[in-house]
């Protein structure tokens, strides 16, 4: 026997008994709290065309996708991320009077990063998207949704860190920060790191003043109050409309009676380019990525030839499992089933027993009482 | 706009609306009777070493798997079936004292045919494995789980085809036809190619009583009563075990008194290598291929290392979609979802009426009355 073959490829794996029962559960309770909000179900390939997940697009590196080939010889590539299939969908699909369109999606995702990284390569993940309406109501809507759909599983101590891309982008504007330099930078706020960011500036010669508002962005994080004083410092209208924004979202969250999930992190920049208004991430305890995380993208759509705003979120069903069992909190799962064992004397009226019990909707296994010789 | 950007590649498809809901009330029905015999969910990568499909282990034509690589240059394989996956994951897991295991999967595989063939090259698939039990009681459960599926998605007309491998290898094995020779036959005669099969047997020097009794396989099939006839014209012992055991199987079928959906087929001799003893495929109107198959494969386990007899069966979800909609069967679908509609002026009312009713487990969408100016 080769003995590679009982191995599953880095980064990916078999679940089953137990550990898939609890991973099933999160999936039910994520799904029906999507349906309950009217969403619904949408299904994309497994695979899309290289395109759809370009540069352009603002996904993941294309060095991180799994890239194949068709017999027609196309570029193919397994989604590392659900947010533009789905609005290549909505784009194809939906015209103006169906709009706004709430879809629901699970399944899973693949990035091929290094298997020193020790993550996970292939993750399932399920998630929501609400298309053709930009209001404030849906931005609330849809952090509503990860905030009860985690509560739904079980968690109780996380987190929902909010921020709102605008802040930035209308400094970088006023600044006159080109685009490159725009990336870069929120590359290095995002990860925090302020001596690269500083850096950066300074090379690029944008005025002091830009700078010291662009390197503040790094302090701009804490409860609603704190996000409202630093609206106050500053003038860009951009900038200030972003905080009125959150401000209002704040408003919505309250009366959802979920506000006390959520703070706020003006320098939380996603690397995905397509986020415009809000974006956010859940954390817990003991997993150190978002549990679920999203954000706005109105100018997605844009790509595949149509304008609407869309705000969607996505919950990485492997992570939320992995929370939940490092927190100890208890699952329940459904009863176990019953093993009827029958002889070859009595297999029939074991068989009739077994048929009456399903039909009742039970589970009922048969099992021979001693192995045939 | 790219315009490659709003379609999927060939042969694979997004599904959304009623159409989806349908497809995932077909998932239910399967996953749900599975369930009820006692089969526990498993879930493995959608991608797998090379090896798990190499051609020992007799599936898939190497040129039909979707092959790429991981950043460590082994070749991976998105899976084009889960048979090889599941015994795989048995052969790692599960101890001598857990057998019988019984394992359900769902999940899409993927088969690289050229788009010529406009076939889908992305399907859904549901199946079950019961592993470490040889018995012709676990035969009949298979296949009548095959009818129960079915029968609980609203299908009524289709016919289980069942054969057993056994007969045709006993011949083949007196005759002392090399593997080769056998494989290519297998093919011809599976086929129904005559001709070619004849030309085959003569070129190979087989004794004229074998080529005839070879030949003949294509001829024998229909109800209980014609297989049991053509036992009575063989002295082969395999071949005379595989038609007494199909004799007790159909005994078996007829407790759970579903017999009238099956036929037999000793010509019936499936691609795959690995079957060992029955294999069976169902057919309905309107597909032309069938919508679900399966058999025993009691030697497939032993290429991961582990002795194990095994039958299972896999349901495509996509073909029997399909078949509905051809067959004009109703699916019932779950109740609409109700839309609430608000203004700035109520939406603090309207959200609390829609959070009561989402909270009694119905699924309520809000929209805004007028779109905002």
């Amino acid at each position: 026997m080769n003995h590679i073959l009982l191995h599953t490829p880095e980064g990916v794996r078999d679940i089953y008994g137990k550990e898939y029962a609890r991973k099933l559960f999160i999936e039910d309770c994520l799904r029906n709290k999507l349906v309950s909000y009217g969403y619904e179900d949408i299904q994309t390939p497994t695979f899309e065309y290289f395109d759809v997940f370009s540069k352009e697009i603002g996904t993941t590196p294309s060095k991180d996708l799994y890239k194949f080939f068709d017999k027609e010889g196309n570029t193919l590539v397994l989604r590392p991320d659900f947010t533009p299939s789905i609005a290549r969908c909505a784009a194809k699909y939906f015209c103006e009077e169906s709009v706004p369109v709430r879809c629901c999606y699970m399944g899973n995702t693949f990035i091929n990063t290094s298997s020193l990284q020790g993550k996970l390569k292939e993750v399932t993940q399920i998630g929501g998207e609400l298309i053709g309406d930009g209001s404030v109501e849906a931005d609330a809507e849809m952090i509503n949704l990860v905030i009860e759909s985690l509560l739904h599983t079980g968690l109780d101590h996380f987190q929902v860190s909010i921020g709102q891309v605008e802040y930035f982008k209308g400094i970088c504007e006023e600044a006159g920060l080109d685009e490159d330099t725009e990336l870069s930078l929120r590359e290095y706020i995002s990860a925090k790191n302020y001596y690269a960011a500083e850096n950066l500036l300074q090379e690029s010669g944008v005025l002091q003043e830009y700078c010291g508002q662009l390197l503040n962005t790094t302090n701009l994080f804490g409860g609603i109050e704190e996000i409202k004083e630093a609206g106050k410092n500053i003038r860009n209208k951009r900038a200030q409309d972003a905080i009125a924004r959150l401000e209002r979202l704040y408003g919505v969250l309250k009366l959802y009676g979920n506000e006390k999930y959520v703070s706020f992190d003006l320098g939380m920049l996603s690397k995905y380019r397509y986020y415009t208004g809000i974006i956010f991430k859940a954390y817990t305890h003991g997993i150190g990525d978002a549990i679920a995380k999203g954000g706005r993208y109105d100018s997605l759509l844009s790509h595949f030839g149509k304008e609407a705003p869309a705000v969607g979120f996505v919950a990485v069903v492997d992570d939320i499992l992995e929370a939940l069992s490092r927190q100890k909190i208890q699952i329940p799962l459904s009863l176990e089933k019953q093993i009827l064992t029958y002889t070859d004397g009595d297999y029939t009226e074991v068989l009739k027993k077994a048929q009456m019990l399903r039909s009742s909707g039970m589970a009922v296994e048969m099992r021979r009482k001693e192995p045939k010789a």
